[in-house]
């Protein structure tokens, strides 16, 4: 209540206290603004041209943060700060992507520098994983947790690890790269280049190719995609949940490859907690994390399995929204990054 | 030199300027008191009798630390604090051994309260693998460094990790356990009850089992151990040296399990640099690090590779006095601790 007052009172006086946050993927962008609490107050998304002009793609950002300001009648001075979460490699420190797979022509562009310049705020910008991993542990699955590991899993495979609400960067900022953990060594070829990843057996790209191979003609899973070089992950959730052989094998062994990284991430890492967005989250408890849970408690101590939780994501589709703001949040917090 | 000054003159008003370093191991006790700048100035080493009574054994390591004060004609108001590193499992908040292995009469022993009690100064305790890290950090090859994993390999396998100066615990204090990190899923049975283990595969323990199972009657490892059921992985070390065929394969399979374990610990945690202890340290350049750094190089990213440094412990067996000097300087360090 008293927290309340206080806040209108700065706002009145126009002590800045909005936040605003930016995720840009490879097809969509989310713009959205949140108050001193991280509530989001406003909020837009559209797509993104992958073969568009970065500098064209920023401007429309940075007027989408000004029509959002207008929208809940916000000076500019108002913002405190922007996070952006964006698809790595990219240079943290310097603010620069790193050639995106997904967003090619972002190759070298100074993201945070821009909307630095365009909007006169603070502009941090963080990878998908770390940006995730930061809006879990300051608003989802992980808040109050000393410690998390928040997993990526869509085209690629990868983690944010935070230890005490800051960032295990690592060199070059490559901690929590676990897509490309061995998981079968000289296994299968990765798109990276390696060999036996867990992206190249869990990755939604690896992922898909395979059962486009693999699916029977009579599985639901092709029934359910229409053919089966339509089919994509969430087809093999429908069907497994339907109780389809073929479907619920697949999704047997996508948890048995990602139980083989968290074995030895719980043993390298020993987080507090492991939070799984996007497949996992869709499949659901009794398709994938009692499973997942049951091999990863089995193969690790028990005194490291008695308090293991593995949970899904608790922001899904919001993680967007959350992601950029958690990373302008982090401005005011202590990084534990390693040098680069 | 005015710091030499400064230092006689600190001395000479009693101000704390000494540190007590124990390290307590299967079978040997060493205890050293460093300067303010870690140079070792007294020292003892003894035997110590696994079956013998912990208090008893902690009354001569008090008795030891004061006739180290007397040898340097030192006051105890001298020692600035104490640091105690021993074999895990142990609680290193509330200072207690928790049933070691080799010291099974230790369990539940309050090593860190007692010597408190006894000294009359701050004393920590932290497992043979963070002390190594800390040591090697502070005063080794990890000098400058922002983060390092430093991984003992004698009868167990560990890591201690170091971030920014301070130690990453994790839950329980469990991260950095990387001999329990499976290489080989479902693989060889491992002591601590799972399967697959790095520390199946190259523990002291489990390699010794295996050489003595395995070796030809006609290798020179067993020329040299004298029979076949004396061996040690130092006979391995030996033959390998002069050529014998069997010794080499048996290094170059050590070497390729360690380089499983690495590659994961480098894509999770991606450390400046890694500190490998004991038995890779006396097989020496040729042997091991040249075909180990080869091995994880090709396993990882370009951009890790190339800067990527896995060196031999720089104190070698100076480590046992380091070790506990490290812990005990590290009081007055912050702390990158999850909860227990």
């Amino acid at each position: 209540m008293l927290a309340d007052l206080r806040r209108k009172h700065l706002e009145f006086k126009g002590f800045p206290t909005l936040w605003l946050g930016i995720d840009i993927g490879g097809s969509k962008v989310a713009v959205a603004l949140a108050d001193a609490d991280g509530r989001i107050r406003a909020r837009r998304r559209r797509p993104v041209d992958p073969a568009g002009d970065p500098s064209d793609e920023l401007a429309r950002i940075a007027a989408d943060a000004r029509a959002l300001l207008a929208e809940l009648g916000a000076e500019s001075s108002a913002l405190a700060g922007a996070g952006v979460s964006a698809p790595g490699p990219l240079d943290a420190e310097r603010g620069l992507l790193l050639g995106p797979p997904n967003l090619p022509r972002w190759q070298g562009t100074p993201v945070a520098p821009w909307l630095r310049d365009a909007l006169g705020v603070p502009v941090r910008l963080e990878n998908d994983a770390n940006a995730g991993a930061l809006a879990e542990w300051r608003f989802g699955a992980g808040r109050g947790r000393r410690s998390l590991a928040f997993l990526t899993m869509s085209t690629g495979v990868g983690a944010g690890l935070v230890v005490d609400g800051a960032l295990l960067r690592g060199r070059a900022g490559n901690a929590g790269e676990i897509g490309h953990v061995p998981v079968v060594w000289d296994g299968e070829p990765c798109a990276c280049g390696l060999r036996g990843c867990l992206e190249a057996y869990i990755g939604g790209a690896a992922w898909t190719n395979r059962l486009r191979r693999a699916a029977p003609a009579s599985s639901r899973v092709v029934e359910l995609a229409g053919g089966r070089e339509r089919i994509t992950p969430e087809h093999v959730l429908a069907a497994a949940g339907a109780g389809d052989v073929f479907a619920c094998d697949e999704l047997a062994r996508y948890n048995g490859y990602l139980a083989r990284a968290l074995v030895g991430l719980v043993f390298t890492f020993a987080p507090e907690l492991i939070v799984l967005g996007t497949i996992p989250s869709a499949a659901g408890e009794a398709l994938c994390f009692e499973p997942l849970r049951e091999q990863v408690r089995a193969r690790v101590w028990p005194v490291l399995a008695s308090g293991l939780e593995i949970v899904p994501s608790a922001l899904g589709p919001e993680l967007a929204d959350h992601a950029g703001i958690a990373v302008a949040m982090q401005g005011g917090a202590s990084e534990r990054s390693s040098s680069n």
